[in-house]
């Protein structure tokens, strides 16, 4: 009788599905089987606002009711397809998606329906390698990525590896905390890359961004001192107003370098690198404590870091790349935002009116953090 | 009565038996429905010997065909039920199992039919709480345990969760790899957890044993000087064939913590204590190098260890506790033993004898290492 | 007598003093032959409050005008000589002293005339040991301890090994600086022992003495969580005006253990046993999280520290001894202070009041850190 | 016109040195007013093998007869000033030295005469400032380098800071030895700096160079698995007979990444580049393994390392500069010399003969290491 089902599954998903419902005895939420949801063909091609099925979770996953996903830059990379690594087509975006788990599969022990829970990046791993082994998963040769190679939160129902899943205390803004899910835990990842001591000296290059911004709050939730660096007063302002101890205008400064290192008696211990600026980037070797550490967060297409070898040695530095966080840093990140140790401004729009965000981001227009609400 | 509900089971079980077998379309080997194993259905009651059904594998698990296991003092005290963690009931034993995938489920991907695979104490974990989601899986509070809370390896056909399962080159010798996959990770793992630098001293109390014999060689592929503690000539010259570079003979010596500082000019930077005697526990607190780190790794039931607390923080030493290795520790010392750095000395029985086993076990008459052949 | 033989030597010494004297081109203040200090001749003997000479610096020290010192149990132990190491004798005590560099041997490279310097338990060591080469001085064999093997801090002139005296920032409060110099290092170290990460919890054994109420404060510096332990609804509000999260009162608690472990969901990372109650010792270790670590700090006289051997290697915790800072651990545990983010409450009194203190430390009749002002 | 001015120094410095020997109560041995070095009196000037005065040790120096001293190419950048660095001058180079101490100052308490001691590019430093305070005594801003800024081991007789100055155990070979004391103690660091476990593989980039052959050595003995690179069969070999696993010829090699990474499974977990071609190294960021470490070693006047941002951060590598050892280190170093784990290969020379091997070096045509017999 089974076989038969599973025969006919092939025909259509309807019976299967039915299956996995039944199954579910603690299912109580009612699961459309359609959604609306931001889709695309090709790369490049036209971002869609429309009705697609509602996905399956298999045994290891879990579905959510994604309620707010934040748009990230790296949408705009997927949707483009400029990056050395190819896309799922066709293809629904986002990876910073908050929402409540409405399924489960056969599998899932560390989920319950009902409870909140994050897309993030990473959406799953092959848990048998070197890397899943060592809990870098983020590092895993077969990364399965939310928006990118697994449909992501750019729709109300999600699927995510229960593994990797954010796990959202109850009660937490789904809308604020979205943003967490990829900017939040990069930008801590990043910090904990630093390896720095409570005390010491962090800078943060394009610390008014969107990333900056959460990285500068992380950084004085960590007991570090706070650099930051941008351009404007307006900006520097709203570092201050984060937590930042001193601003340095690149705008104004005659000598970066100087300025930096005299502001800081020596140097930062600890640079984080979210704005992509290879010049920017190279700065950061030169005014890096001695011993200090430099770390690469951002990902421009095909910038190369420089540095020089003489100083490199003498200086005994570092220059440490950081990916994505896993899944201790996510629950670490998350953390910090639930004790509301760091803010997150957002702007929230429907998640039908994302096309003109995708163009806002391809203008360099954006300021700030998006948030889509998927009900509109 | 037993062998009656277990045929019961077995009856109502077989339809999905039949459906899962029929989705493994790569599973070539034929798996029987009936194995031979050892079983037993209270604590410290008779050992079985006989037939009993062959566990299905769930959508996360993987079926393998063992073919060696060793035999542990741990199985002891399953079997007993004399350590605070109830077992399952009625219990195969077992958590060095050597073997060949058979089968695995919908759910794992890092696995094929035809690899080798190992059973270890650690069959699987929840894989979301905090410790899960830093690697320390042994130290979940869900952990499923070999040979305790799940069947293990004392039978021909046990499961295990894939993404626990140790991963075994093919080719290796399945017999010598058994005892590894608990007692080689696990002093391996007590050496990491020492934490010390290639070229310092470490003790190793208890060091012609089992346990000991192992950790004498990995200390020594490891980069470490080794001084191994045990009592008699002859175990003396076993630990120096193995690597092992001073013996104190503890019949012999009038002040071990003299003679132990004396040889390693100062005492050694770290200790395992693979002896679980309370008396030679403190001790190790005495004679470690200030600023070393003592390792306990045996579980005697209700032994105390005792240090001075003026000691302690003038000598600024520490204690540490080191439990089972986790998947990344298992890879590593695994890679040590097939590329030969470890022997392992074993004496092979077939598992039908695996009841006499227990009596010497019982009777302290173990010397070394049994494996038992499942096919005989 | 004794008083005769010291202005004997101070006369065989003048011809030297005036050497040195004139070497020191740049020794603006005029340094007297004799000051007051606090000395005695035999353990346990009388204090006398008297003219002694003032000493002269080696040429790898300063002489430093001390105008605060703090008053620590240790200073008791020294007197009364029950600690397994011998003082030296006659001797003058203390080993918190805050004052102003006004003379310097010729090898001193690191201090100029006028600038502030503290005085710590580690007043020098031999710079060539296995210790003193990783930066554990206070480790070296041969440690030099100030008011304890070396003259201290209980007069108005004291000498200092260059390398380990403290450097004070000029215009920081030289009276509530004192105490930072050992309960303050001390603790700081003890929590750097701890090695946890911000966001994590650390309990604090004795959370409103002396050490305790300085390490909950360095605790809430470092991003830590803090649950502070004592007994007393007073004592709780004083812990969470400092910082503490959660109190733990123990005059109250029916189980410890559980409403730690309930207020930290799970137990503490780390403990910070300021308290030397052997029973509270052996207690942290129970409450403690997996995988956490038990801090000893306190320098009881015979006390032992007790755990079980079986929970200490299934919970993987780790008992580390923290002795005094070091170097390193002294400018940032100043850094803090200075900054304003620790505060040292303090009772000021004349030296000449030192006996009195004494039999008060006797009685246990101290609350809160007494400081001497060395002109009274 | 020089020669004068060192006779009046000498005279006028005669009475002090009168006043010094007199103090040396234990300085046995004769020490002569002059001695025979090799000098130069502006950079790029000729090299005067001559007498020149016996040096004076400080209070906190002592005072080494030199026996043989290495020579490294950082003495031809000495010899040129074509770092950034200015150095003494005029200047006696070399700072391989290894000899007897036959006189040491007041304050010194770690050398007693007759002990053998080594001279290293540390000569001295500040020990106050941050970089001296963890134990970085190499990044100290105020270091006193050895044939650099303090005359050094290319003289019979040599003053050292007695606190950086090498202990050698007595016995041990004092012209092996020598070039241990840089180039064996700087690539220890560098191995210390990728921070490997052992059981991975590190590559040697130029393994059978001079600092490469010693490389390759420590690596073995710390357990590591070593490829080494380099060109032409015949290295091949001879890295193969030091402990080389796998060599990587760049000379036949068509894809030198691929090779690498398949060799190693997947890259090497750290690089050592001990060769100084931009190219090279920038190839090292691109084989290396994922989550691995780059370091760079040497000291080319003007190279960039360059890297892709992209890949640094996405395979989450490090690169890591390494500058000479720390105490520590050297200690470190020296025993696994003593221990008979390395070997050091070289070609010893009478002293008089230095002006022709800077002419060899400076035309590239050394090959392993030169050491000077400074007797002859």
């Amino acid at each position: 009788m089974f076989s038969k089902s599973i025969t006919s599954t092939t025909r259509s998903l309807t019976s299967n599905r039915q299956i996995w419902l039944r199954n579910l005895a603690t299912a109580a939420p009612t699961i459309p089987k359609t959604q609306k949801g931001v889709i695309f063909y090709e790369n490049g091609g036209e971002l869609h606002y429309k009705d697609i099925p509602v996905p399956k979770p298999k045994p290891n996953e879990i579905l959510i009711n994604v309620k707010y996903s934040g748009v990230c830059h790296t949408d705009l990379h997927a949707w483009k397809g400029d990056w050395p690594l190819a896309t799922k087509l066709p293809l629904v975006g986002g990876h910073e998606g908050a929402g409540i788990v409405v399924a489960k599969g056969a599998n899932v022990t560390n989920f319950e329906i009902g409870d909140y829970a994050g897309i993030k990046w990473l959406n799953g791993s092959c848990m048998g390698c070197e890397f899943c082994q060592q809990g870098a998963e983020p590092n895993c040769p077969q990364a399965d990525l939310s928006g990118y190679t697994h449909d992501g939160s750019f729709q109300q129902y999600a699927t995510a590896d229960a593994i990797q899943a954010a796990q959202i205390p109850k009660g937490t803004d789904l809308a604020h905390v979205a943003p967490i899910l990829c900017a939040g835990i990069t930008v801590y990842k990043a910090l904990k890359t630093a390896d720095l001591r409570p005390g010491q000296w962090v800078a943060i290059s394009g610390a008014a961004g969107g990333l900056g911004s959460l990285a500068v709050q992380y950084a004085k939730a960590m007991g570090l001192r706070v650099l930051g660096i941008d351009g404007g007063s307006e900006k520097g302002e709203f570092v201050k107003s984060l937590g930042g101890e001193v601003f340095i205008d690149f705008t104004k400064s005659k000598d970066i370098v100087k300025d930096i290192q005299d502001a800081t008696n020596g140097g930062p211990h600890g640079v984080i690198n979210v704005s992509v600026s290879p010049a920017a980037i190279s700065q950061s070797t030169q005014y890096v404590r001695t011993l200090g550490k430099v770390v690469l967060v951002g990902l421009p297409a095909h910038a190369i870091c420089e540095s020089s070898v003489f100083e490199h040695v003498v200086k005994s530095i570092q220059i440490r790349g950081s990916y994505v966080g896993n899944r201790e840093d996510t629950a670490e990140a998350l953390d910090f935002f639930t004790r509301g140790l760091v803010k997150s401004p957002i702007k929230v729009v429907g998640l039908s009116e994302l096309p003109k965000i995708y163009e806002l981001m391809e203008q360099g227009k954006i300021l700030g953090r998006y948030v889509v609400d998927t009900e509109k």
